[in-house]
């Protein structure tokens, strides 16, 4: 039974690699925050791995294992959050099947971002059936937490706006919810599942240090949470600097430079203080640079100082520990919501025990 | 563990409305006969049901009670014979997902029973995800068990083909199976699944009372098992009875009365003589629908009284016990498959227990 009287969260990312600077300012940093607050379950989505990767199964098992080391490195606390494996909790497939009756086959066919992944994959008529069942997979993984908000990225909306399509169906055919219930009404007039609200963040998308594409590892511009120091400088020396103009005054707009500045030198004085006096030639790129490093450094030591205590075969005990640990407190809420489904939907034969 | 050394079969049934006539002999007639020689699965696909019926879980609930009812009544016995609830088992559900990564969407849209399905109910546009992942479903209905056949009707032929092809791909990508190994070799050469073969029964198209449809609780045209002898009496005076030509000669090739000869008198003797003497005039249609009904009743008799044992509440607790039962069991086997396939794919992370 739920014991925690705050609000529920539930995101997460799939196992595809190191996580990198893109990843914290656009998600994890607010994750970090959001554990006082929030009863947060972060999700390991490593089946949805499966669905570009099916051929490399041991790849996501370390990818998996190192999001994991990421994660802690980066602040998520496992005793205050819930780390959820995917395929270890059963009742997200069930729900999986429970959805997947209830949503049309043009809708989930039809939504936006499955249509432009399916396109910008270049998988042409090659892809699984699980690509777009997928769409409906992730109405289960949220929904089986019953969470209230759902942090994500811009392009994820459309999946939250299924899954609130999902949740409202099932309410209002096995709970007889009425059809005109407000959203943030269902869960009081009886609904199993309450309407998630996506909470889209402050503008993710970091270029990389190339300053043209966003950060990303298959682009080899990305600045991972896991580079050493060395790395990390040798890196940041490689930012687009700003052009200038015949004057030699520069356009800020420009290059990758600012775009860092903003991201990781969050105190507005210093900030502005530092735009100010590049504007005016007393600094230039150099320090700038320099200023940005000490920030990304000091942002990324603790990180570095967490994660070295989670190298080698101990580490990977450490972090499969904390995924059983996180599998059964995550079983606990899976279960209970699937119980109550199957006992609106009439399919309720007595309560199992997983353990 | 399995400790039983006898091949396995999966087979079993939408629970969409009581049995009839037309299922016994289709295929419950030989599932009885089947359970000496087999160690059987008998799958009660409930969620199935939901493919058409989403918006009556109640009814279907009654129909997978009454289903039990009906097996038991023909002689199902769930002291050998393992009776699965499919929303039970949740590796069904996990195992889905599993293939789902591997079929590709095409193949799978294409299946040409589900292509038929879909242009016959009427569905149009409206029909769910859940439809076609169905076809996906019923591979894991199946492999869940690891059985050597699977008794279908004709039209499920696609179907097992297609499961046929997930086990041989999960079996070459995940086990190390070589490509061109021989179906009956996978298991030898390490593969998790065997690849099960499809027992395509004696033609199971029973036609209804009218002669004109197949036998079917929708046509209104069906002799139910749980029919009374009254009832059975009445529906078998209306069978359809042979033409006959201008001279009175019949013709036993129209009607349905030879048919249900067929079907029920199985002593060729006795049914060779019963044509003979019919088409010699020396008896009439009324003659041969007694003999007919004798037929009948006698192969009913035993499951009326089985039958009347179940009726009522007591009844119910008892089918419900007997779900309760197959459930552990059917567990025990999809559980230990479910272990097997995760330890292929790199998904073991511990085996849990379900209880």
């Amino acid at each position: 039974m739920t014991t925690d009287s705050r609000a529920r969260i539930l995101t997460g990312d799939t196992p595809t690699g190191r996580l990198h600077l893109g990843h914290w300012v656009g998600s994890l940093e607010r994750r970090v925050a959001l554990q006082d607050q929030y009863d947060c379950y972060f999700l390991l989505a490593n089946m949805h791995a499966f669905t570009t990767r099916f051929d490399k199964p041991q790849d996501i098992r370390a990818d998996t294992i190192e999001i994991v080391k990421d994660w802690l490195a980066a602040g998520i606390d496992p005793d205050r959050s819930t780390i959820v494996l995917q395929t270890e909790v059963p009742a997200i497939a069930e729900l999986t099947w429970f959805f997947a009756m209830l949503l049309s086959f043009n809708d989930v066919m039809g939504n936006p971002t499955l249509v432009h992944e399916l396109e910008t994959k270049g998988l042409k008529d090659t892809y699984s059936f699980g690509f777009p069942m997928y769409t409906v997979g992730q109405c289960a993984d949220i929904l089986a937490f019953r969470p209230t908000f759902v942090p994500v990225g811009e392009d994820q909306a459309p999946h939250i706006e299924m899954c609130r399509k999902a949740a409202r169906k099932f309410n209002q055919l096995y709970c007889n919810v009425p059809n005109r219930t407000e959203d943030d009404d269902y869960p009081a007039r009886g609904g199993v599942f309450p309407i998630p609200k996506a909470l889209i963040g402050r503008v993710g998308r970091l270029p990389g240090i190339d300053g043209k594409q966003k950060m990303s590892k298959s682009l080899g511009n990305a600045i991972f949470l896991s580079d050493s120091e060395k790395d990390v400088q040798k890196k940041l020396n490689r930012v687009q600097n700003p052009t200038r103009n015949e004057q030699g005054v520069p356009d800020l707009a420009t290059g990758a430079l600012f775009t860092f500045v903003d991201a990781f030198i969050t105190d507005p004085a210093h900030n502005a203080d530092l735009r100010d006096r590049y504007q005016r030639g007393v600094i230039m790129d150099g320090h700038v640079k320099q200023e940005v490093a000490a920030a990304v450094q000091a942002l990324l030591a603790p990180m570095r100082e967490r994660r070295a205590a989670l190298e080698g075969p101990a580490g990977d005990d450490r972090a499969l520990a904390i995924i059983k640990d996180g599998v059964k407190r995550a079983n606990a809420t899976a279960e209970e919501t699937l119980h109550l489904a199957k006992k609106a939907m009439s399919l309720d034969f007595g309560r199992r025990t997983l353990a």
